[in-house]
């Protein structure tokens, strides 16, 4: 069962909430408060059916801090019957954002991108999420060249020119650096091997693709909607991307077989590495 | 979370399927197969989020058995809406008998009956599950005596008077003892102490009894409708059970903490047992 947190400064969000995504949570010590969004990439049970449970486990701690939940359009009516049809509450401020075909949500410290992927007949959506560039340096020495106070300086790091007490204007580019580039994350979701990924992970610093079969099951992997381990390293050398993370593996395989699917997915893509469970990669 | 497996030779039913219920089936090296019947308390998350995720896991086994799950009014209507309005597919005959009152099922080994407690406004049920009374001995020497042949044995075995070749008839009772009463468990569900679980598990075998609160919390107890450790313990002294088993501890019990409660409930009813994950009783 699927879930990915993706974790910033002081807060996180979840790739897909699959059963038992709570327990993990709770494992693996992020809290419950520093959640503030949930991005559902596609209506498969494994994918989205911890949400109803992490939601009255919320209510029960009376938390009162808004969730915003993103999802393919369905979700909605699901909350819906449960609350109509058994005694399911949700005692906060609960914001489910549905879509039906490619969108992109801005928040402040991050862009989230869904585009559909190919995973048979359901509307599958991979997502990219690109966080904020992060400001230029302030050359401090240049500043003081310039006379600007302190108190102007920020406001250039934010790329807003300013006017001087003697009326000169200074640039921005005139004392700051260039900015870094956020970091950017994509995780295919279920998904056949698709140009789509491709183009959307071309760079990424963090791939994160379906790796469901091993290469000897390229059939079933094809009538299953899935992607092979082969084939994931392939779309990660194509979209030239810094590493890639190994995910939704067949419960067929036990540790040994992740070992070896490890040092196979290496042997084609050399900064690859198997999606255990707590695994947690630093960007 | 609560589930309980209720195993008979060969099958097993589910009391409640709390989200992780399947997880937990599998570390008990229960299996999918043996199942044949689910039995749903109430429909509060903690007791049946568990349920849609084994449906899916069981269809993509591929299931070809049936599965009966028998809960309170109100399931089919939100299992209909994941197929409705998510890719949720059960591929294997599903028959879902739902309630609104008190009832009785009937199967070959075991009677299953639902009766009312209190549990807030929310429409809860117990269960009591009483085995079919097993054949009494047959006297074999007084079988010969009276020329009873091997082949019409077993039908005096299972009660039915038989007629001899040269035209006696012979009664069950002249060559079978008493039948063995099958046995009696009890399940609360979550619930205030009530007269009901008291009548209904008269001198049953087991009783498995809510106990989220410690005593020093009997207020918070009586606000969310559940039962203290010591009100547990005093239900079944009053209904005479021969052992007790507490459940759905609230999670602010730490492990320590139910070693003092099973101290503390058995000062007050000695065969009484705190239930952790995967305890084991025999009947």
């Amino acid at each position: 069962m699927t879930s990915i947190a993706v974790s910033f400064n002081g807060e996180y969000a979840l790739l897909d909430i699959g059963e038992g995504t709570q327990r993990q949570v709770m494992h693996a010590g992020l809290g419950f408060g520093r959640l503030r969004r949930i991005f559902i990439t596609h209506l498969h049970g494994d994918h989205f059916f911890g949400l109803f449970p992490l939601l009255q486990t919320l209510s029960i701690l009376r938390r009162t801090a808004p969730l915003e939940v993103y999802s393919p359009e369905g979700l909605s009516k699901i909350l819906d019957a449960l609350s109509e049809f058994s005694h399911f509450r949700v005692t906060f401020p609960l914001r489910v954002v549905e879509f039906s075909g490619p969108s992109v949500f801005r928040f402040p410290r991050y862009t989230v991108e869904f585009f559909p992927v190919d995973h048979l007949d359901t509307p599958t959506f991979g997502v990219r999420i690109r966080e904020r560039d992060k400001p230029g340096r302030l050359d401090v020495k240049k500043a003081e060249e310039l006379g600007i106070p302190p108190s102007l300086r920020s406001l250039l790091k934010k790329g807003i020119p300013i006017k001087l007490p003697d009326g000169r204007t200074v640039q921005p580019g005139e004392v700051v650096g260039p900015p870094t580039p956020g970091k950017v994350l994509v995780y295919s979701s279920d998904t056949r091997p698709t140009a789509g990924v491709v183009e959307k992970a071309s760079g990424a610093d963090l791939l994160i693709h379906d790796a469901t079969f091993r290469d000897d099951l390229a059939e079933r992997a094809r009538a299953t909607g899935h992607s092979t381990v082969g084939e994931a390293c392939r779309v990660a050398i194509e979209a030239k991307v810094k590493m890639l993370a190994l995910v939704h593996f067949s419960a067929r395989y036990r540790d040994e077989d992740l070992d070896e699917i490890e040092r196979e997915a290496r042997s084609i893509f050399p900064n690859a590495v198997v999606a255990r469970d707590f695994l947690t990669i630093d960007l």
